[in-house]
């Protein structure tokens, strides 16, 4: 199993107030942006986050997109795994991920690139 | 938000083969897993992965536990994402990927400790 895991910090996010509080939209919202990169979602759960936030899971096989908002800080963490023979899987995350970070409009961000399952 | 995210990933599990083809049964064990930790899991869910493997997810408010196996080569990828303010908050962390690790007996590891949103 090899994968791409890439990890985003949002730090003062200037997005609408509802993107840091509201679960179900913050779920069918990230599971449009997947499909949008060709992704099939398999399940889209979400709910509500301490502090008044949200937080939202996408599975699909072998892979997942996570997110969890801070409306207190304005904060966002957020997760793409992408696993799998999948020929663009490098391309495909990158773009989901650009699109996941733009939507909270953060002041910076902290991200991380993790190679997963390299050394089977 | 701060967080603690721990992520490793097994190679050559001598686990029995079930636990990395049977979804269901991966997200039921994995739930009990971090409520043996006193973590209040909110939604689990799990699906069949490529290749006759499994992916399971656990969602909590702010935090998340995900598992993908691959049965061809016996590897799985594991990821403990806790946030917020629990005093024991990297105990518990800890404790749970120990106990992920553990069902699946891997010949080696390689696990990483992010942590996250750490500059807010």
């Amino acid at each position: 199993m090899r994968g791409l895991h890439l990890t985003a910090d949002l730090y003062q996010c200037r997005c609408e107030a509802r993107w840091l509080t509201e679960p179900r939209q913050l779920g069918q919202w990230s599971r449009q942006a997947a499909e949008a990169v060709g992704l099939a979602v398999e399940h889209e759960l979400s709910c509500a986050g301490p502090g008044g936030g949200a937080s939202a899971a996408l599975l699909l096989p072998g892979s997942h997109v996570l997110l969890h908002t801070s409306p207190g800080d304005r904060g966002v963490l957020v997760d793409v795994c992408l696993t799998h023979a999948q020929d663009d899987l490098a391309v495909r995350a990158r773009e989901l991920m650009q699109a996941l970070v733009q939507r909270f409009q953060p002041e910076w961000t902290e991200q991380r690139s993790l190679d997963r399952g390299e050394s089977a």
